[in-house]
């Protein structure tokens, strides 16, 4: 497709670089901007710029931040003997918004991903081993996705956990709450069957 | 969802403006710039702004166009007797694609909508109506979408172009090529019948 515009064609380079958005998206996307008032393009512009020029990261939990420590890391109400582990602060805002959890995180930046040439180096393990040694954690909850990549992570940091003689669990995997057990698939009904829960 | 960072929460909210983009894809984009090298966020938001700052529209044709008068309006080896009547450039671009189209085109820039307040006088068709008073123009094909907004704007257009003894013609509506029978539906497949094409 040939446009008839090198400084669309640039603008639609650039917006199809975003993950999950191709050239007709894009393209789209552009000429939306294009019909609009001209500040709403600048606000885009300027908004994007200063998000990835001044947000900060919080030096304890990695979450983003615009201070140094965020606002969970300082707070006097949550339970500083929990910690979460989450992949990123999408993960972080989800268990956020259930409302069920009052610990502290501590965000990985990604999991370890051989393919993809990411190794327990490119992540905030490092962070994370020297933090719980010297603090008030006692349990330390894995909540990564249930992928490949997930799992390897889950391993290689329950063995690093292990060393510090901390309690580690993982979040608990089974049929999810409202849906049925006939459309539910095998790994997932598996699982729920082996990792049953008694009651007590 | 409260986020952690303003910063980030003010690029969430600019960035879901966007048609189709709500909250959640505007976070899971915002995060991706910002895992990115700060130069892919530099080089999105400048070419936006240069886009919308420095694009201009052809004054023959109303497409886009780096010049005042865009490649195809310029080209001496189009069909000066046949225009194409389309929405907007995405649509100008379907029929570039399809290398069957030779003459030139008007971008109407939109459609008459009562319900969003569009009438004709928000549309290049004051503009069409003089270009084709002036040019060499003999036939007139008008390629909208076939909803209500494009079928009203394509009657208002054949009543005011008619005044000027232009032939007026639409795009053929009828079974796509490769699809099934079976398949259409019957609005489709119903006018496919009443305005059946004689062999000849």
């Amino acid at each position: 497709m040939q446009l008839p515009s090198k400084l669309i064609e640039n603008a639609v380079q650039e917006i199809s670089k975003l993950p999950g958005i191709g050239k007709k998206t894009a393209l789209r996307l552009a000429l939306h901007l294009l019909r609009q008032d001209s500040k709403q393009t600048q606000s885009l512009a300027d908004a994007l710029r200063a998000m990835r020029e001044q947000v900060r990261y919080c030096k304890t939990c990695y979450s983003v931040s615009d201070d140094d420590i965020c606002h969970i890391c300082r707070s006097e109400k949550r339970d500083k003997s929990l910690l979460c582990i989450v992949e990123d602060i999408r993960d972080l805002l989800a268990i956020e918004n259930t409302n069920q959890y009052n610990g502290l995180y501590h965000v990985l930046g990604g999991v370890i991903s051989p393919i993809d040439g990411i190794g327990p180096e490119d992540l905030n393990i490092d962070a994370l081993l020297s933090r719980v040694k010297e603090s008030e954690v006692v349990e330390v909850i894995i909540a990564l996705n249930a992928t490949m990549e997930g799992d390897t992570t889950a391993f290689y940091l329950t063995k690093k956990l292990r060393e510090s003689k901390l309690k580690v669990s993982a979040i608990a995997r089974g049929v999810p709450i409202g849906s049925e057990l006939e459309f539910t698939d095998e790994v997932t009904l598996g699982r729920s069957i082996t990792k049953r829960i008694s009651f007590e």
